[in-house]
């Protein structure tokens, strides 16, 4: 929940003087996100997002993140897209921020997750990653190995051991871990992932999924790490159970579109790990870095400490629901 | 900045039958206000708000407040008015609370306030009062001198006094003081009031008052009390200036729908040391009383303190632009 920029009316009303959707009658901020400021707007051709990037987007990865978008739909993925305006350019500034305006989609993200979210989910990835492969630009993964490592040593090992005793030392223990066993490039399929693929950012209509958002983490990695990314997202319950049939659901429905390679099958496991360790350190960092007033729930790292440690008890892919 | 109550589709979907609008394409909770959840509804049928209504509002009260809106909306008031379900009922429940859905707004809530929006506010103001004289239900104002006293009293003077030093006894001097001049019942005009008409409860389109929202303090008191609640909210500069064009204006505006009498005339003065008491003693107990990871922002006691001071240094009305 967070919205950061405090914008004018005087100030929007110059903003939209430069699209083609007329006076705008309304604007407010959602509670929603944490990263950027968003906004509902309502106008004569409809409801808009206005999203102002703040500081956790670099300014210069925002052609890549908007023209994705744009590709992505053009190739049948459902998600939103940046609006031009009548300059035909989409990235704007607004109270000295980035601001682009996205079309609404339609949608709710779900609070309790089905298996058939699940399924539906696996398809959706599926079509992104298929959608990803033709697309021209790139952007290297902040948050892979080495950004990890360089995320820890900020966050401070003492911290750490705060959160819970011995946590500092099972971080690195396990970076090590990760860093010998990693695939090495090419080893397994590559392409454009969304990073973050939470519940909230996928938004579900009469059941069915009816699009994807937030793709301000997109990047090229290994399509697998996306995957499970997922499985950690979606298939622990919230008493932090592994459920075996959503991650059969996902993996299921997302190899009817593609099939996974033995190789990646055989890597799930150590990519779950370190895909635990990405949000177990990200968190981390929030927990320890977070000033009490700010208005923003922090979310407890060691949901994914759990999820971490399930995962390196896990002997075969049969733990995810494959066989 | 608040959404208290998180809603799950399943809810809302089922909450949503009981409404004539069809499906809800987007429900995205709104990041203003701080007493109430409120939601964006986006339905076949446009934009919707959706309340929650969390634990400062009594259920008691709630009849009232939904029949104030739908009374002054007929009378010519620009305002929401609640939507009525498939039964015929306004009100009903979602996820525990009371809760209904209120028509969608158009405009925006001043950032910065000019004499132009009082001007605007000071005829909107008159035709709520005029509009409620004939409003049948009524409403004690739980926040007029005696709600004072106690809450000061559940304050804790030594909190006062941590504010600011020599806060506790300057208040209960004051409230003597407010005691004792209060005007007597049927002394001067009265009748339904806001009692919360600050720029964010007032909407404006092309420069114009486009409504006014947010009726979950109204009730019955004396209309000026009203009018300088609004001179406190909207008539002081950022730099604790008073600036007497935009009462001026407020004030002539107001009059030429509803002229002060000479006896209200007197007693603004006082009676804006009383709404500056009232903001004064709220924030104080929001500030002493909210736990520090509260994700709400909590606004300076002393801003008020301030507004205080200068009414108690008032002579004469002139100081208000009036002769």
């Amino acid at each position: 929940m967070a919205v950061y920029t405090e914008v004018s009316d005087e100030d929007l009303a110059a903003f939209a003087a430069a699209y083609d959707f007329g006076e705008v009658a309304s604007c407010k901020g959602i509670a929603e996100g944490v990263e950027n400021s968003n906004y509902m707007l309502q106008t004569a051709k409809g409801p808009f997002i206005l999203t102002l990037y703040e500081k956790r987007v670099k300014p210069a990865d925002l052609p890549f993140f908007l023209g994705l978008m744009e590709h992505l739909a053009r190739s049948g993925v459902q998600c939103p897209v940046p609006l031009k305006g009548k300059d035909g350019e989409a990235l704007r500034t607004l109270c000295g921020r980035p601001a682009a305006v996205i079309s609404f989609l339609s949608g709710m993200w779900p609070r309790r997750i089905s298996a058939e979210h699940c399924s539906e989910l696996g398809t959706a990835l599926a079509g992104l990653h298929r959608a990803g492969q033709s697309y021209d630009l790139k952007r290297a993964n902040s948050l892979s190995l080495a950004g990890w490592r360089e995320l820890f040593a900020r966050t401070a090992p003492q911290a750490a051991e705060n959160v819970e005793p011995g946590l500092g030392a099972l971080i690195n223990g396990e970076l090590d871990v990760l860093g010998k066993a990693w695939p090495a490039d090419g080893a397994l399929p590559s392409g454009i992932i969304h990073a973050d693929l939470f519940p909230d950012n996928v938004f579900f209509q009469g059941g069915k999924c009816s699009g994807l958002i937030d793709f301000y983490f997109a990047c090229n990695d290994l399509l697998a790490y996306d995957i499970v990314i997922c499985l950690n997202a979606w298939c622990f319950e919230p008493d932090g159970a592994f459920n075996i049939t959503k991650a059969n659901r996902l993996l299921a429905s997302y190899q009817a579109v593609r099939p996974l390679t033995a190789e990646e099958k055989r890597a799930l496991p150590l990519l779950a790990r370190g895909a635990a360790m990405r949000f177990l350190l990200t968190r981390l960092y929030d927990w320890v870095n977070t000033p009490p007033g700010a208005m923003v729930k922090v979310k407890d790292p060691r949901e994914y400490l759990h999820k971490l440690n399930f995962h390196r008890a896990v002997q075969d892919i049969g733990a995810y629901g494959l066989s």
